[in-house]
Formats: C-alpha cells, sequence, structure tokens
C-alpha cells in the first residue's frame, strides 16, 4: 500500500501507475477514524474494481464554527494499518492546507436534495461535502466511488451531483453497518458516556418499529413518524433534531409512501448528535 | 470533422477514440456565431493538440432574465463549415435540454474573482459560465482549454475554479483579436447600427490611450481610469457600467500600478452591452 500524505503531484501519478496496471479504480472517501462501516465500503470497492484508493481528511470546509471539527476522533496510524491489511493500493491523507489555498473562494453548491433534513440544521455542510467530493473526484479520476448510506442525504446529494455536473463516476450506496443492539456505526459513537450509549439503541429501535408498521400495511407518512416520536419522545436524554419521511431520490416530502421513501432522522444524545434512517420500499443502492 | 449534436454517450465515444489516437486533446468552448476571435483560439488549440474539440452552446444559465438569450446571434451551419475547414476532430453543439435536467440544481460557485466588474452587474453570470465550463471539462476531458482574454475576468474566474476544484486542465488565455479600427471582435457586434459601431471604436481607443499613458509612466490608478472617463463621456451615445483598473490575478481594487493589472470596462452602446480590456505590465497568458 502507498501512503501519500498530501502531495498532490504524487498522488496524481500514483493514481496514474494504477490505471496503467489493472482496470478499474474505486474510491473510498472517508474522514478516518475506520469502523466495520468504512471497511465494508473498502471491501465492496475491493471486489469490483482493480485497485482501491482511500483517503482520509476531516474537512474543515463541512463543519460549522460551533461543530466538532477540531474533537473529531483521528488516529491515522491505526486506520493504515487496518487499510494495509484489507489490501487498499493507496492511502491519500491530506492536510487542509494541501487541499485548500488560503484564499480558496470555489464551491460547489446543490439546492434542492441538500436544502431539508441534516442541510437545515447544517448551514454550509453539503456546500462542504461536494466541493471536498467533488475536488477528490478531480484528484483521482476513479470509475467508482462508495459512500454508506448512513449518511443517505449525502449519498442523495452526492449522486445529483454527479449527475448534474457529468461527472463520469459510478456512485455506489453500501447499508448501513449497525451494532448487534442496533446501533448505526460512526465515528462519532465514540463521543458517548455509557448511559448515552444505551440511549442511543432507541434511534434504531424506532426506526425499525416504523418499519414494521410500514411493511404491515401503514403508508401515511405521519402515523409513521409518530411511531419514531413516540419511541424516542420518553427518553428525556434524547433530544430529536428532525424525524422526515422523504420520498428515496429528491428527498421532497411524501404525505403517503407510495414510492420508494427513507425515513431518516438526527437526534442529540447529551451534546453528541447523531443520525440514522431506514430505507421504505425499493431503493436504488 | 465529427458533428455531435447533443447526444453525450456519442460525445463520450468520440472523445475517447480521439484519445486513443493522437496524444493531448485541447478544447474551445465558444457560445457560436464564430469570428477570428474564436478562430485564433482553435488554431491555438490545433497548433498544441493531437486533436480539438469545439464546443458551440448558447448557455441559458449565464444570461440574466433581462439579458439576450432569445436574440443572441446564432448561425450553426456556418459555424460547423468554418471548424471543419479549421480542421477540427469534433464539434458538439447541445440543446439546453441535452445538459440540462429540468431539475437541475447543482452549481459551481466561485466568490472573489466573480465578485465585481461583469459579476457585479450581472448576477449569476459567472455561476453560469462556471458551472457550463466545468460539465464541458467533465464531459470532454481535455488537456487544455483555450478561452480569449476579452473576456478577461472570465478567464481569470476559470483559473481559478480550475486550481480550486483541482481540474486537470492546462487553461491557456489568448489575446484580443480586433478589427483594423481597433474594435474587439465580438459576436454581440452585430447588434450595432452603423452610428452605435462608429461610436463603439471609443472603448478601444480610450483603452490605448490609457495604456500610453501607463507606458509613458503614470502608475496612478486614478488618472488613468480617469483618461479613460474623459474619452468615453465625450460621446452621449455611450453608457459607461464600469472602467476599473484592477490587479490582473485575483481582480483586486489597485490604487497604484506596482504589479500586473488590467484595465476593463464594460459600456452600452445603445442597448448593446459591449466589455473590453487591456492589460498594464507583465501578466500571464
Amino acid at each position: 500500500m502507498i501512503r501519500i500524505d498530501g502531495n498532490i503531484a504524487k498522488l496524481r501519478e500514483a493514481v496514474r501507475c494504477l490505471r496503467k496496471g489493472s482496470g478499474s479504480i474505486g474510491l473510498v472517501p472517508t474522514m478516518g477514524y475506520l469502523h466495520e462501516g468504512h471497511l465494508s465500503l473498502v471491501r465492496k470497492s475491493i471486489s469490483e474494481n482493480g485497485s482501491t484508493v482511500v483517503t482520509i481528511f476531516v474537512n474543515p470546509l463541512q463543519f460549522g464554527p460551533n461543530e466538532d471539527y477540531e474533537a473529531y476522533p483521528r488516529d491515522l496510524e491505526k486506520d493504515c494499518l487496518l487499510l494495509e491489511k484489507e489490501g487498499v493500493d493507496i492511502v491519500f491523507c491530506p492536510k487542509p492546507e494541501d487541499l485548500y489555498y488560503p484564499d480558496h473562494s470555489t464551491y460547489v453548491v446543490e439546492e434542492r436534495v441538500s436544502r431539508d433534513l441534516c442541510g437545515a440544521s447544517r448551514p454550509g455542510h453539503f456546500r462542504g461535502v461536494c466541493t471536498i467530493v467533488l475536488k477528490l473526484f478531480l484528484l483521482i479520476g476513479p470509475d467508482r466511488a462508495y459512500f454508506g448510506e448512513k449518511d443517505f442525504q449525502q449519498l442523495q446529494v452526492i449522486r445529483r451531483m454527479v449527475r448534474d455536473l457529468n461527472v463520469p463516476v459510478e456512485i455506489r450506496g453500501c447499508p448501513i453497518v449497525r451494532e448487534k443492539d442496533g446501533l448505526a456505526l460512526s465515528s462519532r459513537n465514540v463521543y458517548l458516556s455509557p448511559s448515552e450509549r444505551l440511549s442511543a439503541v432507541a434511534l434504531s429501535r424506532s426506526l425499525k418499529a416504523a418499519k414494521e408498521l410500514y411493511d404491515s400495511g401503514e403508508k401515511n407518512a405521519g402515523k409513521i413518524i409518530g411511531c419514531v416520536q413516540e419511541e424516542l419522545l420518553s427518553d428525556p436524554a434524547l433530544r430529536v433534531e428532525y424525524i422526515e419521511l422523504r420520498d428515496a431520490e429528491e428527498l421532497s416530502v411524501l404525505e403517503t409512501v407510495d414510492k420508494p421513501a427513507v425515513l431518516a432522522l438526527a437526534v442529540r444524545v447529551g451534546k453528541t448528535r447523531l443520525i440514522d434512517n431506514v430505507k421504505l420500499g425499493e431503493v436504488e443502492a
């Protein structure tokens, strides 16, 4: 495995060599502090491509001024060991100054799919995500790129960006990986105290209950959301930011679940903001 | 010459064949109604690359609601004849619906170099320019792309976008081509009545006078601008939109011309908006 710490010319040269050698290139962009969710993306990429590039970059542009950019957990050495073991070809771990000039002034904005849900509570977040993801696409030129469905809105915003800007890459969404008790894996789970960790199970439990309600025939969005609400409001340690039932593609509001949909939520557990979601009906992955 | 009227899969395939065949690819993006200015870009591209792709697309996204999108002159058949004669390999002439979905929602915005000058009087213009130019880069994947220096701000906005987003393309600026009397070639010159055409000469004449003042040792921006103003205000057929002396790279305000600079103006001659500029000192082309 080649590790490139920020030199862009070296990265381009290493990717050029990969492309000559072994067919298609898969990209897995991450913010590091890797868990089994990330590794499932890496394995998928390795199984579908001749080579796999992983990027590890905590992107300051997608954090708001009062968010956890500084505190975001990092363990670059451990991450690199994990990726080497998986058989990754290149890991690119730049610093902010490797990717942003002091007078950086160009951004990619998506104005529809990114507007609500996390976009509403994190202004500028998806602008930061789109900008860095496009930069990585342009630096590496992958044939396929892999994103987890836990960040479902992010996945759909990136799909939209790729469609609208004619980016020559195939976006692959991969299923959420969960702990045994249902909690979706997230680098931010490390922030949780033991009692918060117990409370956090309610997110996936409530989504599972709502999915069962849907599967049993309930198609009314209000009732399905109500089922989640009931579960979450019963624990005072949880502060709901949103619970939304949306069309699965452009995330527009649904009154009745008459097409592929996603039930998504963001909840604060203490100071930690967690997101989770479940798909209702068939959704392109 | 292969002409592709809007089929994106065909374009990608034709470009793939070009790349296999003959080394580097040059791109000349245009809005058509070609004149010697465009053809100078085409010739430059042909001289520097194995293959040359020209695009002809009047991009609705860069026109404001009260601008001349509908009236913008078009002559696709004549343009294609001219390009064939020059030895262009591919001409791509899509319609808006080939490049924009009805629910297009992703844009590229540059927030510094694009802010003043034409950006101030044409809100959304450079957002439209950046978005279409990036789309064309991603559709064609050129090694070099050619832009005229008449649209000097556009050229510098595109350079900035390419730098900030790590677009793997070399931007080449090419000198303004002028009529014998000095008027900068522009597809919009066709709008001018005979008397307006006479008045329009003042743009280049005033810039020439200012350049001579600068070359004779005057470095005070106010005095150089004043020289242009004096010339333009004497003709009531001319309405000055701006006359600005700016740093040549990021177009920031200059009081004293102590580094490469550009003296740029936008003037209405009747209903026709014309722009022109001259470089003061050494400027990267």
